[in-house]
């Protein structure tokens, strides 16, 4: 396959039509789930020509976490619905190429489970050094009403090697996917559950507990949070400006400006729409990192040039996964990968700190 | 069905193809019909995340008439086309659901046994209140050039308890529905009429009268029928914002920016595409009332945060009617409720009054 | 029929193809063609409302040229491809319907013959006057190179009664029409000639002279042709507004703002969209009419309310003429009349006086 | 055949898939090479009339170089996958036509040979003089990083009578065209080689060497290479503003706006878009010489009036080439030739120098 939307096209076909709309599909009318990818094509790119770089270098250093690349794997729900080895896949191919994997609360693996996978596919080389500590792990949270739930899936994600907790922001309730209730997808199959949420305080030992929405979750859970914890605190699906800006004033460490691959909220801008307006909000006082429709080099440059750390990408992990197991994401990753490298050394550019806003235009 | 486009399809092919179109269809090349809910999808949302608020409360007090939903029933004709019970079931459907219904001038059941029709659904609660008076009943008038009628018709209005007179400006002629004149659509079938237009003044004691459009009908009918009712008057049909203005020095208790659903003049723009400019016109002094294209939760909360105080729908409540009577009207109304009700949790909203202009964005 | 558009498709399966072809088509990639309808689609009207008028009257004045709509004839060339009457046919209905007629200098009779048709056909009443004088007839001329053939056909014109001279000044060149160059359309049919060109200065009697288009025709030709007639000189073709502020400086009488529906130069820019700048450019010092597009009502109404006087339709006489000679053509004007008719009573008009820039809008 | 489209419509259907994908795709997805063309449909043309003009004079003289055409030959690759002549015969056709060839560092007949085919062809007479010197060949470069490869290049160019070079800057590495992936297109068949590219310094007498694109190339070799020959220097695949002024810089010559066909880094902006900005960045200090999309006489038109001295062609000469050799190539041509003639006139031009940028609009 010579691109990421190959592999889409792949999972399309071979995937249970059930699981495939699950993690294909979006909120409603999914015109964010559109919008998100056609965003990026109404930008175009500016190169600079003769300026002498040598072959890209890709790595980034995020809350001191080093990474082969500035593309991360955004947290993903379920990676059992398409491989039997799960989230164990996924994390050997982010651990194997350098990249930053931040494991869904939703995940069909336990978080300790996936940073074991992590660390023996490293053979204990992390950020390029031998015996490098614990691997680009980080782990996504939505704060549980019952913050005693919370503390623990926190205490877990940190005693597995968690270097950064994602917290997600934009779930007072869960998205409406009319893919999902046409076709009567309301639970795992038997035999895969949320590992993360087994056996947590308040219930039975091995008891699975659902993870719960709820509006309620505030500006005060999350300065609860980040007093409980001394990892860094990034907040994933912030779209307006006064919250990025409200984000900084609460000690927040990173933004992830998401839309939940349109999975949320209906009609809300594509990411990359939205991207100056949060970087400029922003200021450069903590990191944007961006997701959302991200399927080739020129997504990746474009939103580096407007002032992303970092970008993720969601659905294309779990297709190479459908596709080929770990070996499938690796080769997503690697496909991306060349895609980024070409398209840096195409705009002149010998990393992604040589791109600059005015490498990006609005299509005339 | 899962939501209110289902029921439009539904209807499509079950609908008696001549009346589908009566009701479906626009003026001349429907450019306004079609318009109407594209303009929806040329919006975004941005949502504020982190507000803590409770389950949204959807409740609105209009004229003094308390319903419990921003969503009304606008105005439509004919509902005995779709279902022997025609304006009965639809009246039972929105007092069951609290919800506002603004029963047409043409409608093929009598104002006064719609009004019985809520009354009883209603079970003498109204407004959440046991024997709260009235249901919240609205009546659409064609002010006819003969005033003496137009008098009838106020006063049969009153004495079934209308709480509001909403007065159509946007029809001096009827509009040119190309549909209706290729299939012969001229009349209503036998036993079906105007009810409201039976036994009125100058003429025989049974005859239905037809309505009347005139371009004669000026702001001095206007002003002599605020002086000849003390129900509060809604202009219906207003585009223009020195009109908006002049609504204001007319005493008018309030607007409903409509086009009249793309039947009337062609091309005029999309109401949401207006709704500000209106908005700014009326400076508050008056609730704008939206219709024209409301499909989704989203369509919704995109109305309110741009200032209107309530919105409409119109053909999907004759939908919900075709399917399934009363609890198909209900079906829709409450499918809406639904989505209405996520939309504002997922823009962190506990009410509509939660809701600013700030959080809707032109597509880039 | 319901409209013009049906008109044009019952023409594209019953005239023959070549011709059909000749007739529809435009030059090069059809640009200017398509565009011409779709800015249309473009605008948006907005209506005022409750201004208590009469029946609106449509009747307009026109180089001291009365006539009962502002809808007129452009100029069109060939009527008898599409019926044996050709203009006699076309000029009958004119006059029949009170319709300002351009005939074409490349018309398929002689000006002086459809004089007497129109004649005939008014019954001795033009403009509304038993005994009015002559019809509501103008000439439509492409300066010649030999002046004095030029002369001649002037002579020819006001002798037959012609009320202005419509100079298209768009045609240096013929322009490139590859339906023709495919169908191999080169010449008219036997039998048929541009009668308007026969037996002038310089031939043979009964020669028909080709009709010159001359890239050298320049201001020094119009001002000789301004001094050589008494008639009113109405210039079309001008897009640049540069050229309407030539065109006053050299005594022109009117503007016919047109692209010659997109048949010379492709890609120059739909005429309703040039029309603010063209009426601007003029300043109220003479009267511009627009043609190019013109389908429905509203389409008419939105070109009076941008500040044309007056607005020609080409294409849909000729599909009249097509569908059923006379009556065909009537039928066509009287659709697009009562379209006018009804736009303007919806937009609360009383006139075309009394329409205003502020009723149209770009579409958001 | 009547326009450029349909050589590539019959290229499409006559040439080997494999060889036909090669020369038609482009990079990635192919935005630019869509948006190449797309971007002058979204151009309007503005004409005068009324000038007085003779019909329109065409030549060109650029860096000294007599041309009877404002519309070159773009250097494009590999002429022998379509045509056994090879640029054989597409040089043999400029020469007949007076059409500048930019012949390419990747032809698949050596810089000499084209250069003996062009004078054989011209029979002696080049820019309409008789023993009028060379012909209007330039020679296109990559710089190689080896500077000795890179002097006997131009030696060989300088040699066989080239009169400028067009140095390609947009490739420091190779673009990623799919559909040669996926045809697993990697090598010229046997038989053909970049033959410019053989027996070069430091190789084997007869071995070809690769084309090497290379990242380390920057403004320094501009230097170098600018006193290393006295041939005008023109930089092609600039397309950044502050790029532009950089040349100025650096004692260029003039520029070619391209973006290589949209083969190079996706989703660049479309040539045309860019015109206007580079224009002014470089001031009328250099001629710019657009290419990309154009594919009639109005694109012509329109780069010539936004500022360009002249525009290229290039995946059209190949179409000619493979319809039918030499002639195909002239045909192609004398076809634009003839387009840009009429489109010309149809503005009141009588040479690209009475064309200016107000005669140029955005479509509304």
């Amino acid at each position: 396959m010579l691109n990421l939307r190959e592999f889409e096209a792949a999972a399309a076909s071979t995937v249970d039509r059930v699981h495939y709309d699950y993690l294909a599909g979006g909120a409603w009318d999914e015109v964010t789930l559109r919008d998100n990818e056609a965003a990026f094509g109404r930008l175009r790119l500016l190169p600079r020509v003769l300026r002498g770089r040598d072959k890209p270098e890709l790595d980034v250093s995020l809350f001191g976490c080093h990474a082969a690349s500035p593309v991360l794997m955004s947290p993903t729900a379920f990676h059992r619905l398409v491989h039997p080895e799960g989230e164990r896949a996924t994390a050997r191919a982010a651990a194997a190429t350098g990249t930053i994997m931040v494991a869904s609360m939703a995940a069909t693996v336990a978080i300790a489970d996936i940073a074991a996978a992590a660390r023996e596919a490293a053979g204990g080389v992390v950020g390029g050094v031998v015996g490098g500590g614990d691997p680009a792990l980080w782990f996504q949270l939505y704060i549980q009403p019952d913050l005693e739930v919370t503390e623990a899936l926190v205490a877990r994600a940190t005693a597995a090697g968690a270097r950064a907790l994602v917290v997600t922001v934009d779930s007072p309730v869960f998205g409406a996917h009319e893919r999902d209730r046409r076709n009567g997808f309301l639970d795992l199959p038997a035999g895969m559950a949320c590992e993360n949420m087994r056996g947590l305080p308040g219930g039975e030992p091995d008891a699975v507990r659902p993870i719960a929405m709820s509006p309620e979750i505030c500006w005060d859970h999350l300065d609860w949070l980040r007093q409980a914890t001394s990892l860094p605190v990034v907040l994933k699906g912030i779209l307006h400006p006064e919250d990025a800006r409200l984000a900084l004033r609460h000690g927040v460490d990173g933004l992830m400006l998401s839309n939940h691959g349109g999975r949320q909220l209906d009609t809300v801008p594509a990411t990359i729409d939205l991207l100056p307006e949060i970087v400029a909000a922003v200021g450069g006082r903590m990191p944007v990192i961006l997701d959302g429709g991200v399927r080739r080099g020129t997504d990746v440059v474009k939103a580096l040039a407007l002032g992303a750390s970092a970008v993720g990408i969601g659905r294309p992990v779990l297709w190479g996964l459908a596709a080929d197991g770990e070996r499938g994401v690796r080769r997503v990753l690697e496909l991306l990968r060349e895609e980024v490298d070409a398209a840096l050394a195409l705009c002149g550019a010998g990393s992604p700190r040589d791109l600059t806003p005015d490498l990006v235009r609005r299509r005339s």
